[in-house]
């Protein structure tokens, strides 16, 4: 296995075996964050993060994990640059990441729903830089997919199930787990990428999973297959649901997030008001204590920020299941991790 | 003395002691600025640094200082965030604060008049922080406190009257000397905070102390009384007047600074041009070479950006007993000081 | 020789030994580019960037050039401070300055045609940071010159005719080549800086000069002045010409670029739109494949970013012989000479 100059754009394109590499780092990096191992992984170093969009958790983490692998995260802002994005002219793709790959070791960008026109564009404006540039390129979130938030969540749960946050980490105590991904309404119409991303790695790592959202709420096509496919591979179950209580029952993973439905495009444009008025009526559609009793004692995870009081009451988000906080600190961890694997030449 | 993990909100709020051993500390660091005891201290660590408002200075001596001891300092603006502001919505400073937590050594924030809808809720908003926070939590100027402007003050004029910048330094050369703290008139509506945090660290450290301003201008009766206080501790006079010159009569220390009236919050607006149109009509509040000459030929001091012209002529800015560009030089001293101290368990 | 603390405004103003000497060292750091005789020299260190106009190349590179010398680049952004600019008032130049070199190494300033009110005031501005700072302060493009720009141009220029990229630099391989700088129609309004600074250098290292443009289009006269001098002293030609094949004829380098007209500027205004639709109007101003063909072989040089189908056909700009992101690279290598030749005093 050889990881050095890989793209991760998401989580499903990597094999098995390379996901386990990476989260077996990211533990070792946990329990012994700043071992010399370590730290001078990056010395000299640059990363560039694109944030078309601005971001807490992904700009804090990604520039920190930079900052332990003793290199520099340069923070970069295409809306004042002369770049092209999704929705405007400027330099050419190429032209841009020709020149990047001569003074960078690695590239992330982050592109949400209302900096582009239509679902899809993000993802192409990625892998656009992912073909034209040597150095590895990550979605640090984009409209389809958030691998590293993917694989945060993935080794938060596997510890709450294992021995905890910190300790060894063996992922296969999530088999035949089950996750329910639920639509939760609230007040921000937000992006498919994390709960696709947490379908598509709960079923690769043996998870039976349920969807569960209102009429309309539909997600991808393609990932709905790509999770049926990995559920088939290991012999678990996918089931989609619009009721708001079924797919609670048995549960030992609840994620329950808001996203916007796919009429939040028309003609380029990106109707938000519409989205939160729409979704703000669905108000039984919130994860509450009351639900998590239909469960196996689940625990509550969520990529953060949470609109508390819309997909999830405090008393669960704040209770003594939540998980939310060891799934924040995973980000680092997974974050160093692919870093130092692909662009250190580590493994 | 452990200053691991001490938040920094006000120097009022720490001992003597500590304060001696910052500035104990901050002296050796500036002579021997990049020994290697303290060019790793913060190795591979990061400290975030929130700024509600824009600075210069504030900015670029944090910056530094994080460097000089071998770390990175994030420079985050909360508005392109969506993090909770003193005034609007956003992600709580509970789920905010428990995640960087996991991230980073330490958390700065700045948080001025024009981003807050009444005196005080900045200050609230830096102490709910480290209130969630375990990693100390440091004002880099506020509604209220500026407590590394006022380090750097101390410090500054215990140089001038001592053995001169960047030489031993004895605190004890301030004691029994008289401070000025004056309202200069100017067309910037500035905050309480500098000159609060001097009027507090003056009289802890033993001078005679006057507050002058027009009608109208007082500042926090907290800061007044503990300032009385700290007088009476020491056995030195505190003494406020409305009166231009009277402060003057033999002053060692003269700090000439506008600041905003407290009508200046109105219904939870920020009145910044009433209040330099009512400031301006105060001419005769600048601080001029024929009022200094009232003074035991004192030193004048400033926390810059300086409003010359107003708060005071160039012929006293820029003459030779001012000693406005070493006490700037001090932020990066006493911040790495405070720095090594509270986040890396030097002490 | 002594670089330490020598400003950078244009490279007219340093000696051709020194600048042999950057080349020199740019070229060993290209070719051994982390090699531990480098990735020290700026430890702990600071370099304050000033964009008052965003950039990505320039901002990319400046700040892995810090990083790869073991420093750190501080990004900042005068609009959101409080500092003067060209055209608005705040903190004088002289206390800025002053209390910055308290705290850094080294101060790159970008400003450009929008920024400023008339052509030549970000010149004023650097002399004004340069005469009060004792650090080095560099030019990262301005309305007059781009230093690093034509260093980069001049050692690619000197690789392709050369041994090659990253081989030993022979610069004397220049000497009697003919360089064309010719103007370009295109949708930018773009500054002089970058096609002046080609003038200087070109010229000071023994290449013929030809310089083309359509009536109304010339440059600053003071640098067609240093350029006929410099050709004069080398014995090589220096042309001018308004026809738009003319100057290619035998050319070994050819330069297009657009750049705006003397009448950008009117009262204080910069007249953007104007100068846009004036110059679209030129159409037949455009390196091509039919014009190319009059050279001798010519490679085809750009600063990039590029405005393509305006300023160069894409089968050019894209062709064997474009160095365009050799070029690119190159802005790195200089940099990071120059900043440990005046900021290190490794010379």
């Amino acid at each position: 296995m050889d990881l050095f100059g890989k793209d991760l754009i998401t989580t499903q394109e990597w094999t098995k075996e390379e996901l386990d590499a990476v989260l077996d780092l990211a533990a070792k990096m946990k329990r012994d964050r700043f071992n010399p191992r370590f730290t001078s992984l990056l010395q000299n170093k640059t990363f560039f993060m694109f944030f078309y969009n601005p971001s807490v958790r992904t700009r804090q983490s990604f520039e920190c994990a930079a900052t332990e692998l003793g290199g520099h995260a340069q923070f970069l802002e295409p809306k004042a640059m002369r770049l092209k994005t999704a929705t405007s002219a400027g330099e050419t793709v190429e032209d841009a990441a020709k020149v990047m790959d001569r003074y960078a070791a690695g590239l992330g960008i982050r592109i949400l729903e209302d900096k582009i026109g239509a679902y899809g564009e993000g993802d192409d404006l990625i892998r656009e830089y992912a073909y034209w540039a040597r150095m590895p390129v990550f979605s640090m979130a984009h409209d389809k997919y958030h691998p590293f938030q993917g694989l945060a969540d993935i080794m938060g749960w596997a510890e709450w199930y294992g021995k905890g946050p910190g300790q060894t980490l063996d992922m296969s105590v999530l088999k035949g787990k089950k996750l329910l991904v639920t639509w939760g309404h609230g007040a921000l119409a937000r992006s498919w990428c994390s709960v696709q991303e947490a379908l598509l790695i709960g079923s690769r790592y043996g998870m039976h999973v349920t969807l569960a959202h209102p009429e309309g709420y539909p997600l991808d096509p393609q990932v709905i297959e790509w999770t049926r496919a990995n559920c088939q591979a290991n012999g678990t179950t996918f089931e989609e649901t619009t009721d708001v209580r079924e797919g609670y029952v048995g549960a030992h993973v609840v994620y329950s997030r808001h996203w916007m439905s796919p009429d939040a495009y028309k003609d380029g444009e990106f109707l938000k008001q519409q989205e939160i008025e729409r979704a703000l009526k669905l108000t039984e559609w919130i994860c509450d204590a009351e639900k998590m009793r239909l469960t196996d004692n689940a625990i509550f995870t969520h990529p953060m920020p949470i609109d508390r009081g819309h997909e999830v009451t405090d008393e669960v988000a704040s209770g003594p299941r939540s998980c939310i906080y060891d799934v924040a600190e995973n980000r680092l961890h997974v974050q160093k991790a692919v870093m130092a694997l692909t662009m250190s030449g580590l493994l």
